[in-house]
C-alpha cells in the first residue's frame, strides 16, 4: 500500500507524460498551462488513495485520476470567466492570459477530455464509472449556478447554503472517492459509506475555508484575512449569525461592507464583533469537528483491516491541516 | 424500415419526453429553451436512418441520437456567446435572453448531459460509442479554435479552410452516422464507409451554404443576400477566387468590405464580380456535385442490398435540398 506522497508522487508522474495535440495552439496550450499550474491534486489522489485500499490496481486508477483532475480544472478555467477572476494558484488565470473566447472552448475541450480519459477506464467498470462521474458533473454545474443565484438573493438559509457547497465542492471529492472504490471492486455498501466519508469530509473542509477567512491567520490562508467579509459573500459564518441575529445586528451584518465611512479594517472588526456575539466561531468550530470526527468514524465501518484505512485518516488529517 | 419523416416524429416525441430537473431554473430552463427552438434534427435523423438501415433497435438508437443534438445545441450555445451572436433560429440566443455566465454554464450541464444520455447505450457497445463520440466532440472543439484562428490570420489556405470546416461541421455528421453504424452492427469496413459518406455530404453541404450566402435567392437562404462578403468571411469562395486572383483582384477580394464609399450592394456586387470573372461560383458548384455523388455511390458499396440504402440517398438529397 502506498502512502499519500508515493501517491501523489505517481499521480504527477502519470499527468508530466500526457501528450495533448499541439495544435490548434490556442486550444491546446491552455490546457496544459491548467494542468501544469499546481494545485493540490485532492481529488486524484483520494481516488487512487481508496482503490490502494481495496487492493486495486493503481495502474487502472491513474487514466481514472487525471479524468477527475482534468475536469476540476475546467470547472475552474470556467468560474474564472464567470468570476471575473484573473489570479489562479498565483499565476494570471487562462481567462486573464487568453480572454474569455479561449477560456469557454479551452475549457469545453478539458471536459470532453477528461471523458476521453475515463474511458480508458476498464471496459467492464466504464458504464458504472461513467455513471457515477457524469452525475457528480452534473450536480458541480448546479452548485455553482445556485452559487451564482445566491449573490443576487437578499435571504439565503444555512440548509440553502451547505446544499450548494455539497455540490460545488463536497460532491466532486465524494464522487472521486466513490469511483476508487468501484475501482477496488469495493462491495455497494462500501462505495456508498465511502462517498458518505469524503463528502462528510469535502464539507468540513468548506466550512473550515469560511471560517479561517476570518479567523485564520494570513499564514493560514494564503491571503489576507477577511476578504469574504470585504466582498459581503454569504459564508457560513455570515449565514448562521444571520439566522441567529436581532434584526439591528443582521442590519449591521447585511450593510457592514458597503459603509464608506468604515475602513477595511474597521469593517471586519464589525462584523467579526457580532460574529463573536453569537459564538459564531464555536458553533462552525464544533460543526467541523462534528463532520470530520464522523468522516474518520465511517472509515471503521467499512469492510477493511483497520491498517488498510490508515492512509485514508492521514489524507483527511493532511486535508484539514490537523496533526494526528 | 422508417422513412425520414417516420424517424424525426419518432425522436421528437421521445425529445418531448425527456424531463430535466427544475432546479436550478437557470441552469436547466435554458436546456429546455434550447432543446426546443427548433433545428432540423439532421444528425439525430442519420445517426437513426443508419441504425435502421442496418436493422439495429430504434428504441437503443433514440437515447444516443438525443445525445448528439444535445452536443450539437451545446456547441451554438457556446459559439453564439463567443460570436456575441444574439439570434439562433429566428430567436434570441441564450446569450442574449440569460447573458453569458447562464450561456457558459448551461453549455457546460448540456455537454454533460450529452454524455448521460450517451450512457444509455447498450453497455456492450458504450466503450465504442463513447470513443467515436469523444473524438468527434474534441474535433468540433479543434474546427471553432481554428475557425476563430483564422478571422485575425491575412493568409488562410483553401486546404486549411477545408479542414476546418470537416473539424467544424463534417465531422459531427460523420460521427453520428457512424455510431448509427455500430448501433446496427455494421462490419468495421461499413462503418468507415458510413463516416465517409456523411463526411463527404457535410463538406458539400458547407459549400453549398458558403456559395448560396451569396448566389442563392433570399428564400433559399433565409436571409439577406451577400452576409458574407459584407463580414469579409473567409468563405471557400472568397479563399478559392483569392489563390487564383491577380494582386490587383485579390486587393479587391481583400478590401471592398471596408471600402466606405461603397453601399453594401456595391459591396457585393463588386466581390461577386471577381469571382464570376474567375469563374467560382461555376468552379464550387462542381466541387460540391463531385462531393455528393462520391457521398452517393459510397451507399453502392455498403454490404446492404440497395434498398437498404434508400433513405440515405434521400436524406442526401433532401440535406442539399436537390429532387431525386
Amino acid at each position: 500500500m502506498k502512502n499519500n506522497e508515493e501517491i501523489l508522487d505517481l499521480f504527477e508522474n502519470y499527468l508530466a507524460q500526457i501528450q495533448l495535440p499541439e495544435e490548434p495552439q490556442r486550444l491546446y496550450k491552455p490546457i496544459l498551462y491548467s494542468m501544469s499550474g499546481g494545485g493540490k491534486r485532492i481529488r486524484p489522489s483520494l481516488l487512487m488513495l481508496v482503490c490502494d485500499a481495496y487492493g486495486g490496481s493503481l495502474q487502472d486508477a491513474l487514466p481514472v485520476a487525471a479524468a477527475v483532475e482534468m475536469f476540476h480544472n475546467f470547472t475552474l478555467l470556467h468560474d474564472d470567466i464567470m468570476d471575473n477572476a484573473t489570479v489562479r494558484r498565483g499565476k494570471p488565470s487562462v481567462y486573464a492570459s487568453w480572454g474569455d473566447n479561449v477560456a469557454i472552448l479551452s475549457g469545453d475541450a478539458m471536459m470532453i477530455y477528461s471523458y476521453r480519459m475515463l474511458h480508458q477506464a476498464p471496459p467492464a467498470k466504464l458504464h458504472r464509472i461513467m455513471d457515477i462521474f457524469t452525475t457528480m458533473a452534473l450536480q458541480v454545474c448546479e452548485g455553482q449556478q445556485y452559487d451564482m443565484d445566491f449573490e443576487s438573493l437578499q435571504k439565503v438559509s444555512v440548509v440553502e447554503y451547505m446544499n450548494m457547497i455539497e455540490l460545488k465542492t463536497s460532491v466532486l471529492l465524494a464522487g472521486s472517492a466513490m469511483i476508487g472504490a468501484v475501482l477496488g471492486d469495493a462491495s455497494e455498501e462500501d462505495c456508498r459509506r465511502i462517498y458518505r466519508y469524503a463528502l462528510e469530509l469535502g464539507l468540513a473542509f468548506q466550512q473550515q475555508d469560511d471560517l479561517l477567512d476570518s479567523y485564520g491567520t494570513q499564514e493560514e490562508l494564503g491571503k489576507r484575512i477577511g476578504g469574504d467579509i470585504l466582498e459581503g459573500k454569504k459564508t457560513c459564518l455570515m449565514l448562521n449569525a444571520m439566522s441567529r441575529a436581532t434584526d439591528v445586528d443582521r442590519e449591521i451584518l447585511r450593510t457592514a461592507h458597503l459603509n464608506e465611512s468604515l475602513s477595511d479594517a474597521q469593517k471586519i472588526a464589525c462584523v467579526k464583533e457580532v460574529y463573536d456575539r453569537y459564538d459564531i466561531p464555536h458553533l462552525i468550530n464544533q460543526q467541523i469537528s462534528t463532520r470530520f470526527d464522523r468522516a474518520l468514524s465511517i472509515l471503521d465501518t467499512l469492510e477493511l483491516a483497520s491498517e488498510r484505512t490508515e492512509h485514508l485518516r492521514t489524507f483527511a488529517q493532511n486535508l484539514m491541516g490537523r496533526k494526528k
